[in-house]
């Protein structure tokens, strides 16, 4: 590759200009990149924020996930917290290091995945400025905002006795994914790619959902509206998540093993799927289905009995510094 | 060094237990950490937005920044770009990267810059909101939130011919200070603290304008309320700054060299001083000092001569990879 190819070549600016028309326009930019900052509409005179770095190594590795999935994914996990406060999302900030040796095409590819993750989970929240430095590790910060509509956030300590626990989107099929990258992804004990591309041939939504996921971010407007007590996005696992709420909210949350399913969706993180509590006169709103019922007392029950487990199947828990 | 003191031996959700109590409040903040996503205020329905990356290694080394200076001139760059769109700085979120082996203290001084750095330069900003990662490469991501306080945005777009180019802050200071680190403060040709030391002491004006910079960040307020037509944060230099304003508003900036000072003040980066172009009949706010008068043509003279230096004077263009 030259290097009139690669981020070092072509400089910040020209790197720029190559990427700005490939990203997503926010309908509620009033001043779009290109002076110091930008400026977005909050119509209800507040703005819903969250921020989330995505790290070579710990959190990706390149032999698996191509640079539109990392886009992908970037936007996707950013919009899934503010649409767990039941707001619509805005307007993103992407702020980008990457190794000077990196090709331009690689950051064309995660703006590709940017705009793309916008247009088909959040329409209309686009990017409405970033940053792009050099280092020594690729790094990949997305700050979302998103808009409440005058509601009052849904917050994690809201949860009621009596209340259904539901949820809207996958269970556990992320970290299946990423169990199948770790167990047939790789070439001695290495991340690679020619042994993953087979894989998501053959299982699509599994490593899909780890690698490009699609969580349910409409619905947490939807559960907000349908007046959700307390809601959160599933990043670290149904279980390790559900104990969240229940600490914050001073309760048990009591699931039904049947409606969960497997193991998997009870450990597996990196969902994103939104997990909500309900009156118990409410009804479920659509693309929420019920996993059990909120009860006096604390922790997370399965079927009444005290779910025990760490949860949050992590493989990077003992992250060797490796990048692959 | 025990690994109970490491961000790896005590983890995640112990670290932040150690930093939260040391970040500044924010008066804008409805919802603070602790939930998916913050909720801040934006009174006039709107909010100005701005992220920027500190990388070890092209930003910063860790021979010569403390954490603390690290936080400090973290929270310092971001709060000028939002002064700089006539903005008062409301809030941050802070998402960090460290390396496992990486002293808890080490964020605890980032935290206490951060702090001391809002409380000294935009007292009422606070951080709402962030992350906390595992990397090789120490970075600090911060995305900074402004009010317009009902006033339109000062764009790098509307200086006019006949306006008065001024200036609030220092020139040329923080390339002083880091031309004496790269000559005085080494060991071998590699950074090297003790080396550094010795020069904070005997010029801290200029070593500290580069490793903690106290950019005017109330005057970019000011400017717009006496009715700046246009205006910029200096990160790279007065005249490569300048040219932009040029560029941006169609006209030549014709700058004084004696009202300048010096060639450092004319090419030097890093001051986040606020540059900006008032009418001709504008009195210059407090903190303002002139140096030139918008003509029209295109770009930077000084003395009525093209200047053609493409200023910023920037060590790091080339880059090696070293960390230091």
């Amino acid at each position: 590759m030259s290097t009139a190819d690669t981020l070092g070549g072509i400089g910040e600016s020209a790197t720029l200009a190559r990427i700005f028309p490939r990203l997503p326009a926010a309908s509620h930019q009033l001043l779009g990149p290109g002076d110091d900052a930008a400026v977005v509409s909050a119509p209800d005179g507040r703005f819903v924020v969250t921020t989330d770095m995505m790290i070579h190594g710990p959190d990706f590795r390149l032999a698996w996930s191509s640079p539109f999935d990392l886009g992908w994914k970037a936007a996707a996990s950013n919009l899934a917290d503010v649409a767990a406060m039941g707001a619509v999302p805005t307007a993103l900030v992407v702020a980008i290091a990457a190794p000077e040796h990196t090709a331009v095409s690689v950051l064309e590819g995660i703006a590709d995945g940017l705009r793309e993750g916008c247009e088909f989970l959040a329409p209309g929240c686009g990017v409405v400025g970033g940053d792009l430095s050099a280092s020594n590790t690729l790094t990949i910060t997305v700050t979302a905002f998103g808009d409440l509509e005058g509601r009052a956030p849904v917050l994690r300590s809201g949860a009621r006795p009596g209340d259904t626990i539901a949820v809207a989107g996958a269970l556990g099929e992320a970290a299946a994914g990423l169990r199948l990258l770790f167990e047939q992804g790789t070439l001695d004990g290495e991340p690679n790619a020619a042994a993953a591309a087979p894989l998501r041939e053959r299982y699509p939504e599994l490593v899909g959902a780890q690698l490009a996921p699609r969580p349910p971010i409409g619905h947490g407007r939807l559960a907000a509206i349908a007046g959700a007590t307390a809601m959160l996005d599933l990043s670290d696992g149904l279980a390790l998540d559900a104990r969240r709420v229940a600490r914050a909210s001073g309760v048990a949350l009591n699931l039904d093993s049947v409606l969960v399913g497997s193991r998997e969706a009870l450990d597996g993180g990196e969902d994103h799927s939104l997990l909500a509590c309900f009156p118990p006169q409410a009804t479920l709103p659509e693309g929420f289905r019920p996993l059990g019922v909120v009860t006096a007392g604390g922790g997370v029950l399965v079927d009444g009995t005290e779910y025990e487990s760490l949860g949050g199947w992590d493989p990077y828990a003992g992250w060797n510094g490796g990048v692959g």
